[in-house]
């Protein structure tokens, strides 16, 4: 059952891109990753060939992977905010802004989810989409029933994908009658066997780890929230829900908890800002919501794909960075159009570029090529709790990583037409720097040629081959 | 020679979507369009089986090809402004904005063309890709050599892409002395040159057409400009340049201009407002401007991609829809990051929802997918001056077609998660609309299955072989 199991000693040689730092990416041209039988970086090596990583460290039995080409390796992306049971949903969301499409498209399909095929069908594939996007840890919201949660989970640690899986809880009566939690007891029940469940399939949480979700405030009553958030101090678990999505909804906070000084402020007097906490959106928080977020050590989910599509605004994440917080991408599928992270990297620079243009800060605003491949690793990496374990290639850290191959455009432009390699053209004379930039704005799954979490291959493309190295079988 | 030569007669069967108008988009569930053997469109059915529609009009002997399962035709995209020798630069603009961008990315790669070799690569590979994304016109800005523009004239006439090619001016200091026109002479020369050399080869500009192309005001000499709109009018030739772009290049345009009253009026005072002349982006026009647009008749290229990737600004495309403009889609490569038009149809609504959050004009501001779309091929037929003969499926008109294919989830969700149908996932029990806006949200060119201009088949991929009716040959 464990994912490490059967793991061979693997070196990975050739160019591997990783961030440093917020604002420092490290292009190494020439790399070699030792990865161990436990999935674990063994070392990094800049700068020496295949036969001479082996002698140093004698792992002359250690099966090579080699980029080629203008391929390079890549950490795998992070995505801290995603509903997989909204995945049909992808690309539906018409004229509808967060409350209205909550009720067209989001409440329908998830409350299918009892029937337990239909949750397998869109599970499976959700989590092989999401892997070949290179996704190697999700943060998912399931819905409000226990097996299809479980499934999820199941699903998860079978593809060998990390995952925090929330079961959804909701009881109050934004939500129709059809799909919301009986009762107060109800939701920590079915959350408290949903907690013991995921924890009796993966007990050290190698791969797969329950997360308490309170949908959002709206969606629960103060008693509901409270007791929600006993049991994630109990459980000693991470909690994901969201925050300030939209002013509408701002505005139904306020009246539905009018007590409460702010929407962050409804959170933390029910215990539910934590060290441990995911906070999805951000988008309008005041300066005082900030502070109390930093003081309580929450994360938040960056979702710049769906902030756009149902037109919920503009997070200030580079003021929001500047003043200390953890932050990660998330692709909020199905608000967000796209369950890719790296779509999501281009669209937090859109974002950027648009608050750039319509404020006063200008520049200021802008996140660089370097910052939103930071926020899509170790960005993400903090936020789910991982930033000792995956997020880079640094010697200790568990090999989360894909290996990102280009296209090559033939001298006389010749192909016939067929673009089998993706939608990047790499002429040739294209420094590395230059390939990174052309994959960040350009590329897509295709690019994607294999993906591996705690070194286990959990994904790859026909075009893999072309990196294997001679007589070597696929791990 | 002529693109048209050797197609047989070809019933298309299946579902097909195409504009009707600015706002409505038609979607035939069970069509059958009668392509004859000119490529023109000699009849349109609806809830026809196929044996009916051939006894209807005695075309027994045409070949079918049928849209299967999730698939449909839909026009021909018209990319109405984009730079085909950018084309290695896609994805390359780093911290820029439009006037840096230009010397530090734009003019060494485009002066780089006196190596027709060169040329030939990224011209062939560039075309190839447009089609690929279902690009079947495109007004491309070639470079200011003749040999390298004339290729591109050639290699769009072989492909059988239609195409506007446009030789660009630029005599002003304003561009690099290694990549200039030495003169006033020589710019009308030149162009002169390679507007013989297109209609030499094309002479009833069924495909390609020659475009008179000053690249913008500041690149060129007042009296330049005076000549070059001679030159227009004499040859009776389409126009096309930028307009109106970006904050600074305004200010330039003003102390370059002194005596004209505006961007707009340093144009029209050198007689380069026409009907056909196509202007590219139009951000920050003002409401005097475009008064004076819509009097001259000219058109507007929204470059929404290129826009907020090197920071210009969000066209107000809603506001000069309600005020009369004709208006198209373009990718603007290199300072739009994508080569599909796709891609800008959803960039137009993102922009769109941009302004609707930053102005009080609210949803007012927003395009609808049945706008974007509309934008993106009868608006671009109309920008490009081929709204009688491109742009839709009515009978006369020529079939200038895609067909979408979209995957097909299986039951279970296994498939081993290989994903070469695309990025769409279809569940099978999606309407129509919702199929369409799936594709629209979250396609790509993989679903772009096939691509036929004037009923020739220009592009296709190894997924087209299901779509034939047994026994057919590949048109």
């Amino acid at each position: 059952m464990a994912a490490s199991a059967g793991i061979q000693r693997t070196i990975y040689t050739g160019p591997f891109v990783h961030s440093i730092s917020l604002t420092e990416l490290e292009i190494c041209e020439n790399g070699a990753i030792g990865v161990d039988e436990n999935g674990l970086i063994a070392f990094v090596e800049k700068d020496l060939d295949l036969r001479a990583v082996q002698e140093r460290h004698s792992w002359q039995d250690a099966t090579p992977v080699q980029a080629k080409g203008n391929a390079f390796f890549f950490p795998g992306f992070i995505d801290t905010h995603t509903h997989a049971p909204q995945h049909p949903n992808t690309g539906l969301f018409g004229k509808t802004t967060l409350l209205d499409w909550l009720q067209t498209y989001t409440f329908p399909m998830e409350s299918s989810f009892t029937d337990i095929k239909r949750a397998e069908t869109i599970y499976r594939n959700f989590v092989s989409r999401t892997l070949s996007h290179g996704t190697t840890t999700a943060a998912y919201y399931a819905t409000i029933h226990v097996p299809a949660t479980n499934l999820l989970a199941d699903i998860c640690l079978a593809r060998g994908q990390r995952a925090l899986v929330g079961r959804v809880c909701m009881n109050s009566d934004l939500s129709p009658d059809y799909y919301r939690d009986a009762s107060v007891s109800q939701s920590v029940a079915d959350s408290k066997a949903s907690i013991d469940y995921i924890r009796s399939i993966d007990p050290k949480g190698s791969i797969v780890r329950p997360i308490v979700t309170p949908r959002f405030a709206p969606s629960c009553t103060a008693e509901c929230l409270s007791e929600i958030g006993k049991l994630a101090n109990d459980e000693d678990a991470f909690i994901q829900t969201h925050i300030s999505e939209n002013k509408g909804e701002i505005a139904l906070v306020k009246e539905l908890f009018p007590d409460s000084q702010s929407y962050t402020d409804v959170y933390d007097t029910h215990n539910l800002l934590t060290p441990k906490t995911i906070l999805a959106h951000a988008i309008h928080l005041s300066k005082e919501e900030r502070k109390i977020i930093l003081a309580r050590g929450s994360s938040l989910s960056h979702c710049p794909c769906s902030n756009t599509a149902i037109t919920s605004g503009c997070a200030p994440i580079r003021d929001l960075l500047n003043e200390g917080h953890t932050i990660g991408l998330g692709t909020d599928v199905s608000g967000g159009f796209h369950p890719s992270i790296l779509e999501n990297v281009r669209h937090a620079i859109w974002t950027s570029r648009h608050l750039a243009l319509q404020s006063t800060l200008g520049d200021k605003a802008k996140l660089s090529t370097e910052e939103a491949l930071y926020l899509a690793t170790r960005g993400g990496a903090a936020v789910v709790g991982l930033a000792d374990r995956v997020g880079g290639f640094d010697v200790g850290k568990e090999f989360d990583a894909q290996l990102i191959d280009l296209g090559n455009v033939q001298d006389g432009g010749l192909n016939d037409g067929m673009f089998d390699a993706g939608p990047v053209d790499v002429f040739g004379w294209e420094s590395w720097p230059e390939k990174i930039e052309k994959w960040v704005y350009a590329g897509d799954d295709r690019n994607t040629t294999a993906v591996w979490v705690r070194g286990r291959m959990v994904h790859r493309t026909t075009r893999y081959a072309t990196h294997q190295v001679n007589g070597t079988a696929t791990p």
